[in-house]
């Protein structure tokens, strides 16, 4: 039997502080809720802290520390993100991630190109953990993968997908054109008609904009997803996470196929 | 040259209370707003009345009728749903659509068993629109089509796919098995070891429910979109937006194969 605590002050403060990157990198933490999410967290990550109830902390099968803290679901709401809040607030430490984890000579590896709504984000990188992509490299503009609105959106995925910032058209070009590098484009050559490879990346763009100037001239493969009938005049373009899910599954469809 | 006018305390009272199913029934008007959607809608639907910039106006290769408001970007925020608010706000009637518009023996159809996210619709709407699924076959509990955020969520789209609300048990129940009527589910079959139809019905369920008992009796097709590789342990599931998206590009794909 636990007693229920006060969320003091200095702790309200600080989860706060990571609804923001700047918290988030001073701190080195990152904010995750609910059963699910922090589950998924726990089997790869140690957490700093647990807001969590006592029914929470019950299911458990470690036990509660000293830092972490057993409060009311009415004491929850006060650090919670989510409309409503799901019996459980985990601070996790940021992972560290180097670029030293993309091997596109190797595997598939997803780029994105400053893709900016957060939930877009999130679900591109469940997409990602669904169809066996580890790792997603993401330009300096993308928005932030340890926001707690992408933490919730990947439903966990987080967990198990490696997220690298970096100059996305630098990284590009010092791969010297020795792998493929993929991207959609509205003229680009019909996605089911071409030899997809098992290795490379796909680079994805900006929800507004598409794939900027600058990264466009480093893709050397560049494909459309066919609306249907094609000569229709249908919706100008798909959702960036709709045409990443698209574009992912004709690949793992490839792969499958020929590993047959 | 316009004056830009006050938007009468009357008029805001209007547009606000086509925010509620209740208010668009009502008023038999619903609220589309930017010059995309806006633009989309005026090649189907003749408006009831338009709230826009002089700008906005001036663009247009009709004239403004009495009805219509000129307004400055100011004014215009009083009616918006938006952040943002985007040059115009239109009011269009209601469509009015009925169950005579199915025709699944003749094409593929998309029904939706209850989707609850209006941004997901709103999507899913925008789907069916690039793929050129004419109608789509909403259960009784499922988001309504013609509130604001999944209006604005289809990007025009809604002024090209008709929407049908309907009892969907009782819908699938009279085509007495007549029609293939496939649905995913996470112990299916493989979807790309299926032969897919032309024809039939393509039924994607509830966001945390997936597809109801009483309507998962009255699918014949039951279609697994693989993970990949089907093996490991990744995220459990896919946003109900994405899987209607995969579902949808693999029977254009086999349509277009068997076309050539």
């Amino acid at each position: 039997m636990y007693f229920c605590a006060m969320i003091s002050k200095n702790l309200m403060k600080l989860v706060r502080s990571l609804d923001q990157k700047k918290g988030r990198v001073k701190e080195g933490l990152f904010v995750a809720e609910g059963p699910k999410v922090v589950g998924d967290l726990l089997g790869k990550y140690k957490p700093a802290r647990l807001i969590a109830t006592e029914e929470w902390f019950g299911r458990q099968t470690f036990g509660r520390r000293p830092e972490d803290v057993v409060v009311s679901e009415e004491e929850l709401r006060k650090v919670s993100f989510l409309q409503h809040p799901q019996h459980v607030v985990g601070l996790f430490p940021l992972p560290s991630s180097s670029r030293m984890d993309i091997r596109p000579s190797d595997e598939l590896v997803l780029a994105l190109d400053d893709v900016q709504d957060p939930g877009n984000l999130g679900t591109i990188i469940r997409i990602a953990d669904w169809f066996g992509i580890g790792t997603i490299v993401c330009s300096a503009h993308t928005s932030d993968a340890f926001n707690p609105k992408v933490v919730q959106a990947t439903m966990g995925s987080i967990a198990r997908v490696n997220i690298v910032y970096t100059d996305l058209a630098a990284f590009l070009g010092n791969l010297h054109g020795d792998v493929p590098v993929y991207g959609t484009f509205l003229d680009g050559d019909n996605l089911y008609a071409q030899t997809l490879s098992s290795n490379g990346i796909i680079v994805m763009g900006n929800e507004g904009n598409g794939i900027s100037d600058e990264v466009g001239k480093l893709i050397n493969r560049r494909l459309l997803i066919p609306s249907y009938p094609e000569s229709r005049e249908t919706a100008e373009s798909l959702n960036v996470a709709i045409a990443t899910a698209i574009t992912c599954a004709e690949f793992r469809r490839h792969m499958s196929c020929n590993s047959v």
